[in-house]
């Protein structure tokens, strides 16, 4: 049993979804976006994500934490938004000492739609499906649980190799369809 | 008597500086740079950041901090590193609920050389003369004490201007010179 928790960190809402993983099932914890009071400048709104992630992880005791990778087609400006908001979250859960998987927004699609092309709607979709959820989730709870769906089936993966986890690559190939890689964080 | 605490935020190193004002004068108190241990990896380094941050602002209790703005003149990669731990160095001080000013690296320059085009060795030796230092600090605790003197002389201005404080602007024009604009972070 492993509890994976998924984080799609922003400065204005910041998405996460918990699962669990038991044998080979996954399951679904919980789910939510965390949003900073309205009205607060960019150092508040920070301090706010910290706070709300530490209280989140101390709740529910996840022993493994996913992120998105971030790619490079972004404008400087928003980089610097989203790495702001992804340092805190990254330093928020490294002070707990729960290891971190990055994942790409590509495996991400592939582990849970079986494209790495997915549409948005169609992770969403697939992530209610997945996880008998009676709605589909917001788009930021859902990218969260999609990570950790992404992670949780690399642990299977792991499970099934014995101690020979699946090369590390940038992206997954063709042939690395329904075997997702995941990097950890360095 | 203020005392402010000037931040030069980065992944691998964190330069800081400690400077009181008193009435006219300002007085070092201390400076230095945080250096995760070598190895670790990001998130760990991004936690060693907040935490030394936290101990620092509790040690020394400013009553204002500075950090420099960053400007787009960067690459989406760079952009990316460095607002990571910049937010993770906003969020540890705004968790404290000292306020933040945020400088530009222009504004910086001119408070303390006079020109707003200087060179950082320039930056670097003015620090040392205006602070009286028996050596150059390090490049980064520097950038740190610049621009926490740049938001002390801002300080020595709101108060000759008794309720006036100079405009917000982007830049600081020809004429602004020696009459340093501070703008908070939003």
């Amino acid at each position: 049993m492993m509890r994976i928790l998924g984080l799609d960190p922003g400065s204005i809402a910041t998405g996460y979804g918990l699962v669990e993983r038991r044998g080979t099932r996954v399951v679904h914890i919980t789910h939510g976006t965390l949003r900073p009071p309205r009205g607060l400048a960019l150092p508040e709104r920070l301090a706010f994500l910290y706070r709300e992630i530490a209280r989140m992880l101390d709740e529910h005791r996840p022993e493994l934490a996913a992120i998105e990778r971030i790619f490079a087609g972004r404008s400087v400006r928003a980089a610097l938004v989203l790495g702001q908001a992804r340092g805190v979250a990254l330093a928020a859960i490294a002070a707990t000492g729960i290891p971190i998987s990055e994942v790409s927004p590509q495996q991400v699609k592939l582990a849970v739609t079986g494209s790495g092309a997915a549409e948005k709607t169609q992770v969403q979709g697939m992530v209610r499906r997945l996880l008998a959820l009676a709605a589909a989730p917001p788009r930021d709870a859902a990218d969260a649980l999609a990570a950790a769906l992404c992670c949780a089936q690399q642990g299977r993966l792991w499970t099934l190799q014995q101690g020979h986890p699946t090369r590390v690559g940038e992206r997954p190939s063709g042939r690395a369809r329904g075997h997702v890689v995941v990097r950890v964080v360095k």
